[in-house]
């Protein structure tokens, strides 16, 4: 059986080592149209924020012991431009533009996403960028090293701008940061999306909302670039907006897209065909807590869609019930998660939405280095379900969001949650868990 | 309505709160033997490192407050002795001698535990110490500052008795612990409890194990005690050998005894007796695993013990449907965390335990300062059902245990334990988190 893989990355990677360890003798073929494969994309940031850390650090595994440990074939630089579904062939073009052809057994589109882009005037390479792929990745720390700028503008206040912040920040570079949105992390309270903004204000970073980019010009060996709210200077202009899935391909298959375009999957992350899966950035997934269709692009989903189609693949038969976007983010010394649905998702999604947020501490009162930890907790009114959370602080905040992930899967109620036995000690909180305040809170309104 | 509360710690206290707070026109009297309500005793260790804080600091709010804020009615060096259920009357002392006699209409026995003690020859005062209340930790404390001791035993490697020897080491004293166990935390696999005596060993603590004390000697001003291992030296000697209830005056009234002799009480936290309610360290509670009563001295046990009780004699009805026995201690650099059952503990209630541990890693590979982390799971084999959990590691350990204590509460599967959309980023841990690893080997061995 041959199975060929679009796409060399997490979802790619994964259901290849799976498929193969599941059963050696198939023919597993990878077919990348970059030069990298098995990289630690969300890592960018934070390497990019280090000049002694080169790019490279961030590939998980090299090629080579995909092909020598694995036996997997994979062929780099080979861009995938039509899929065959009558003949079950796929066509493309090789970086050095030969053809070629490739008949499948299986095929997994695992071709992920692209930044999304602006048609505003003067969006040009080198110093307009965007950040997707190592190579961007390479390519932006060369920039820095190299003309050492001074000042940075970032479009978009989303998990990747707020992080490049961080990581400009710690090269020296200042940071100004515009976006459409009128307010910053717009899935949290306002309340505690300003705790994170005053945190990144601290360290020089200059927030400018509601502000649409109109274009960008070249003055002065500068980069000028003009918003409905004025305009900024800079050397460096990241474009930071969100994601496309790269979908396209399928979509000329005939195969039936899904929740933002991506490609839609059952849970075996089988799509509209049986003999096609896709996973990862360009998948849609079940959002446990709505039953609806969603694409979240994050990388534990990527990994895990990959795992069930390498075993799907094989006789193996792997189900991804759904998720629950969980996520979280380091910027400076903030660490900001959330999980489920936000007060304004739980409306749209028809519940009796109901919410609270409680200022909590990281450490028991006594206890010295104590630090104050937000919890914001959404719940169902009429049937008591939890629907979601975000956590802000800085300590104790990323993995306390996964008490409340777990009990999303659970579909938990608020007095079950409230009645969770939690760990207590001083240096790791006060008695009452802070997401045990925040249920009790949210009882009493409900 | 007259509401009397014996012991003004943890359970007790919340109790008189929480009930004040439903209706301020109760009678609250609170009758606590000692001189301190409502501290952290759990800071304990904590604050006996430091010889900058004060002992008082871990008092979480003032007699004074609950007297002038709330209208409690407390009463300090008041020791009940005797509880007349017919009459419904409690008789005692005060400290200085003087009988007393309350009416109750309800009553809460919050006497809390005491340490439990060893009869060999020599177990004297001052030096002869053990650690339950604010003024033992006084007394500690005043002997460390004014005799500067150099040198430690203590008998007992449990919570009390490892947190202490950090304490210890802080404070320039060398640590030897002796324990009759054949091994350091017995809940955990070998493996994982080597993780943390060798973290303390590196610290120049030792262990003897499989030790009795048989006698304690004065000699040249040191303590020397023999064990049926050897003799040590020491200055100062720490008994840590575990708690017993303070249920005497329950038994003695004729109330039920459950588990470890602790008060035996229902969901609602009543005793066998309409009126007496017991909670704390005192009373037993229903395990949500085995669905067996155990007696688990914790803080937030204690504190969510005493709140129901608030509410129940304030016609509240409030449940608390059991435990799942989560805790965490801090020492030295490990955190360590457990939930649930051990394997004995899983094999003992009767269910076809299966357990794996796996070691993984609390950021991702290429992030800067990456520790160790160890994770435990332990799994009922015919239903799938997560049974217990430890984690151990320098950081991250402790909020992990979290997610599997929400995941027994609601009574998980192993596979859809493994399914939870986990957070994921660099700083926090590898793409798939260290629970979702051990999870998935725990499904193998399944």
């Amino acid at each position: 059986m041959t199975f060929v893989i679009i796409g060399g990355d997490a979802a790619g990677m994964s259901a290849a080592s799976k498929s193969k360890r599941n059963d050696p003798t198939i023919e597993v073929i990878v077919l990348e149209k970059t030069t990298d494969v098995s990289y630690l994309i969300s890592g960018l940031s934070y390497n990019i924020a280090d000049p002694h850390r080169k790019v490279d650090d961030l590939v998980v595994r090299p090629i080579q012991e995909f092909k020598d440990k694995l036996g997997i074939d994979v062929r780099l630089d080979h861009k995938v431009e039509r899929i065959d579904r009558i003949n079950k062939k796929v066509k493309g073009r090789s970086a050095a533009g030969r053809e070629f052809e490739l008949a499948y057994d299986k095929l997994l589109i695992a071709s992920g996403a692209r930044a999304r882009r602006l048609s505003v005037p003067g969006i040009d390479p080198p110093r307009v960028v965007t950040l997707r792929s190592l190579e961007d990745g390479r390519r932006l720390k060369q920039l820095i090293s190299s003309r050492i700028p001074k000042r940075s503008v970032i479009v978009g206040a989303g998990y990747i701008g707020l992080e490049m912040a961080d990581a400009f920040y710690r090269r020296d570079v200042s940071v100004e940061i515009f976006d459409i949105e009128s307010r910053l992390l717009p899935w949290m309270p306002s309340e505690m999306a300003r705790i994170v903004q005053m945190e990144m204000e601290s360290k020089g970073v200059k927030f400018h909302l509601e502000s649409r980019l109109l274009k960008v010009e070249k003055k002065e060996n500068k980069l000028c670039a003009t918003f409905t709210t004025g305009t900024a200077r800079a050397d460096i202009l990241l474009i930071a907006i969100g994601i496309l899935p790269n979908s396209e391909i399928a979509a000329q298959a005939g195969l039936v897209l899904g929740a933002r375009d991506a490609i839609s999957v059952d849970t075996t992350m089988c799509a509209s065909d049986p003999d096609i899966f896709a996973a990862g950035d360009c998948a849609d997934m079940v959002h446990v807590v709505t039953g609806q269709k969603v694409l979240i692009p994050l990388g534990l989903i990527a990994n895990r869609g990959g795992w069930a189609v390498g075993d799907n693949v094989t006789g193996k038969y792997t189900a991804v019930p759904g998720i629950v976007g969980t996520a979280v983010f380091e910027v400076f010394n903030m660490e900001v998660a959330r999980t489920g649905l936000s007060f304004s998702e739980a409306q749209e999604a028809g519940f009796d939405a109901v919410e609270t947020h409680i200022h909590s501490h990281s450490r028991a009162l006594a206890y010295p280095g104590i630090q104050d930890i937000y919890v914001h907790l959404v719940a169902d009114r009429s049937s008591d379900r939890l629907l979601g959370a975000n956590v802000v602080g800085r300590e104790g905040a990323a993995h306390r969001i996964n008490s409340v992930a777990t009990a999303l899967h659970a579909k938990m109620g608020v007095r079950e949650f409230y009645q969770c036995d939690m760990a207590y000690a001083p240096p790791f909180g006060p008695v009452w868990d802070p997401l045990l305040i925040a249920a009790n809170q949210l009882i009493k309104k409900m």
